[in-house]
């Protein structure tokens, strides 16, 4: 028996959803209304079309097939009624009706449905300031204004620019504003890192150092207090509460907001931070109304807790899962993990899971093993360094997270996509140290940087390894009377210690090479503690291993060695 | 207490072994023997050491901080003794020495051992022809014989090449000799594809294809039958079942098998196929003896079976594993699923699990998704079609396998690892629908093309996609005989099916555009078989969805469209 239904919001979970369930229930009638006339489109691109790396809005809104994804699109070739330029005005439960206002017209009418979506999306949070309605002042709402900037931009009126907001949009549209078009760009976050939540500081701290090496300028712990007129009613400016920054584009990132209010005002269960509740099945407290996309709560497969992931893959993933449910093909979606990948310039960082921030906060046992591998066979062309972090629980063994930063290919991809698989499966240190990557010289080492990573979980499981925190080693390489017992052991080739040693004064950093350890070793005194130092903390360990061994010293290995501390503090030895 | 151990074979699995075990136990005494004077080498790298992207072959010998991995190495670096140009002839189960003769002074002597480990790899098969011995033919049996065929070829003595074997290094040697040092290089095979066991027949043939585009002579089901004597003792061509192909250099590459006499004349359990038996520690059927690497039957994941997995990685793991066991800290090597990669000039293929050819033959209810979707964003600049396909089992649904075929990038190690991981913990295709892949547009799809795939083969398990073989329609395209009830109806733009119209005739190849069936479908006739035809199946597939709920039309989907066609038979459309 054909039903009717109705879905609001036209953009990501909406459209999969509509399709999904037309393909499975062919004679039922659905019909999608969404208040933009642009519908459809791939969000995540904008900053890509902003760059000029996607010439063409219309690409963003286009099938892999080069069709435009328009109301027409959706009638013809789907069977699915679009109605754009159409708000959803509130929904009445008891009579199964949704009421719709047509923007242009004023019109509004009853849309019977047997079936409800709620696909409403997230909008842009906007920063309570003054100036925030300054022309030249933008969020990444949508693709009409992603459209206005690029003209603004492509017509020379813009040669600085600030970015507020350091999330994932927030840099890519700084790298797009500075790499493309040479404007200016200053990026503010008020949290004390890039990307917070996503990363640990120390990655975000890498990414930072890089950006400003390409000319970003990078003001973390400082938010906007003030967008300034420029006498005409254009913004020229930004006050932060420590500096005045010049700016003729103002770009707001802050981050967004669940749109739930049609559902908190029908009535249906809804958080105190605007996620509307629904089951696995994404049914909301009205079974009658399945909700999807940026403004549902889901599930975090790690916490149990009810969490926000505002991210078009989810979105079109759960947007299946509402046709399935609809079509009476039972089906669930049963949380995520917060896959999260992202180009920088030439570099990548991805993360999966919880950062050992997050994860020390939820109470686990947390812990991190960090390596710098090569991301490839060692000896092959190319190959550079990856910063790899697995985030674990002692107690359990259980894997909790994976960060890594790395070059701009696909390597880190690899990495954090096949720990999401593993940690969505409870995935432990163990199976993190089986795991079969495809192995070749231009892809791979032998011995996975993800299994290499794994096995050093494992030693510290078994307090074999001992690290020392990279905080507490940078600021005592700043100020020797922090820890005044404390000795750098440097096993790397005397050449490449020995600026070290002129640097920081043989008291305090001491050269004896990884092979020459087992011969050498009672040359060491044994009433400091010493902080082995090699490049990425492979040989640190196995020499800490050694004088454990011995016996009679105090050790704890800076994992990561000189590959972390170099793009920590990218002028530690006074370049 | 110390304990003696004794390792046999020092190139992967035993090196890892010895170091773990003795930064686990730094008190036991570990001697490793090896009969080579070269130790501790990436094998795999050989390939990129003749292709002069490794400029040094003691590059393939070195760690990632740049010292060689010779016996001074392991004794001052590691601790742990070794032995070369040392062989093991005999093992002593009750006394527990092993006889070791010195290969230059031809010395014996006995190592007592508390542990023995049988790390022996395996050696290359020797092709039992005529002239197998002349000077010219090489088996990639180690670095002294890379070395030798690379100095050959820089002496400008080699212009014609025959590579026996179409394995992976098979295909990789053709690459080097053809890509970088301009060898007319041709490649034979002995089966009817190349890769045999590793992808199914479709990814060998595109595969091959592109081989034969970059100027590498391609023969399969064909093997070389006698190797030609110039007349001074040199190879000058190979003669095969069919032709006689000019070589002054023939490399055979026909695989390896396990090393294993040591083991079977001291009465282990050896595999008739020559796998040395360990159970999940790797320990023989000799508690005392454990063995691992290339010379070990290892479980396979999927079918339960004994199987041979020579690959450098899986030995590295092992490796550790036989430490662990060793030193009295109880790990499992669970097994594999045989996950695969390889470069191929600008193009990879990969794979993981079962291929179906495999999976049929094991007696599962196999069938396989193939699908053609781009390797990221489809608005991504440089973004190019991958070929996808997924292997279950439609009674469990459980995942078997994944095979990929495209562009010379990471994004198919990200895929095929992402699926090892899963097929480890047995994944079904719903499990594949749902892993969270990473996306932004420059790594992947909004919907992954794993997710893409294995939505795919969930609309196959509910009889919602009904497919043609590729095989059987490229014998109609080339015979319209053999079903003349066959019409094409392809949904392409109507400027992309013309020259199809044209060259295979009204009759044969009807063009309706996807986004007018809703409106014309009445135009079609119902006595004939539509095949579904657009680039990538995904078109097609919504086209059957509608024709089958209309409800009077016979319908199959060709999966992969003309992205599979063209890449099967790049000159169908008579290019």
């Amino acid at each position: 028996m054909s039903k009717k239904v109705v879905v609001v919001g036209a953009v990501a979970a909406g459209p999969k959803a509509a399709c999904r369930l037309k393909r499975l229930r062919p004679d039922w009638e659905i019909t999608m209304v969404d208040q933009d006339s642009l519908i459809s489109y791939g969000g995540c691109g904008i900053p890509y079309y902003v760059s000029g790396d996607v010439p063409d809005e219309s690409e963003l809104r286009e099938t892999s097939f080069h069709v435009v994804r328009d109301a027409d699109f959706f009638e013809n070739s789907k069977g699915v009624h679009v109605l754009t330029r159409t708000r959803a005005l509130a929904i009445d439960r008891s009579a199964k009706t949704v009421t719709v206002r047509n923007l242009d017209t004023g019109d509004e009418e009853q849309l019977p449905y047997d079936y409800l979506m709620l696909a409403t999306g997230a909008r842009p949070f906007d920063l309570p300031i003054p100036g925030a309605k300054l022309d030249g002042v933008f969020a990444i709402a949508d693709l009409h204004k992603a459209i206005e900037i690029k003209q603004r931009i492509a017509q020379g009126k813009v040669s600085r620019a600030v970015v507020i907001g350091g999330g994932a949009i927030g840099i890519e549209m700084a790298e797009a504003l500075t790499d493309l078009w040479g404007v200016e760009t200053a990026l503010l976050e008020l949290a004390p890192q890039l990307l917070p939540k996503l990363v640990d500081r120390h990655f975000a701290e890498m990414l930072k150092n890089y950006l400003v090496e390409q000319n970003v300028t990078v003001f973390t712990s400082e938010s906007a207090v003030e967008l300034l007129d420029d006498g005409h009613g254009s913004v020229c400016g930004v006050k932060t509460g420590k500096r005045t920054l010049e700016a003729d584009l103002v770009i707001m990132a802050v981050g967004v907001r669940p749109r739930s209010e049609l559902a908190r005002d029908a009535g249906l269960d809804v958080a105190p931070w605007g996620g509307i509740r629904v089951n696995q099945r994404l049914q909301t407290s009205d079974p009658f109304i399945y909700a999807a996309g940026d403004c549902v709560a889901v599930n975090n497969l790690i916490t149990g807790r009810e969490t926000f992931a505002p991210m078009g893959s989810l979105a079109n993933r759960e947007g299946r899962v509402v046709g399935d449910n609809m079509a009476g093909y039972p089906s669930v979606f049963k949380g995520v993990c917060g896959s999260f990948i992202m180009k920088a310039f030439e570099r990548c960082i991805g993360s999966t899971g919880l950062t050992y921030e997050a994860a020390v906060a939820e109470g686990f046992a947390a812990d991190y093993a960090l390596t710098a591998p090569p991301d490839r066979a060692h000896f092959f062309p190319g190959q550079a360094v990856v910063i790899l972090q697995l985030v674990f629980d002692r107690r359990s063994r259980r894997v909790l997270g994976l960060q890594a930063f790395g070059m701009m290919n696909d390597s880190i991809s690899a990495r954090v996509d096949a720990a999401a698989a593993l940690i969505s499966q409870g995935g432990t240190i163990e199976d993190f140290g089986l795991v079969e990557m495809a192995y070749a010289p231009p892809f791979s080492s032998a011995i996975d940087s993800i299994n290499a990573t794994a096995y050093m979980a494992e030693n510290m499981c078994e307090n074999r390894l001992h690290r020392v925190d990279h905080d507490r080693f940078l600021a005592w390489l700043e100020d020797e009377g922090l820890e005044p017992d404390w000795v750098v052991l440097d096993v790397r080739h005397p050449l490449e210690a020995a600026p070290c040693i002129e640097k920081f004064g043989a008291h305090r950093w001491r050269g004896l090479e990884y092979g020459e350890i087992r011969r050498r070793y009672k040359e060491l005194v044994s009433d400091k503690t010493y902080i082995i130092f090699c490049n990425a903390g492979t040989r640190s360990y196995e020499v800490q291993i050694f004088l454990d061994h011995i016996g009679s010293f105090k050790t704890m290995v800076l994992c990561g060695g000189t590959n972390l501390i170099s793009r920590l503090k990218p002028d530690w030895m006074g370049e």
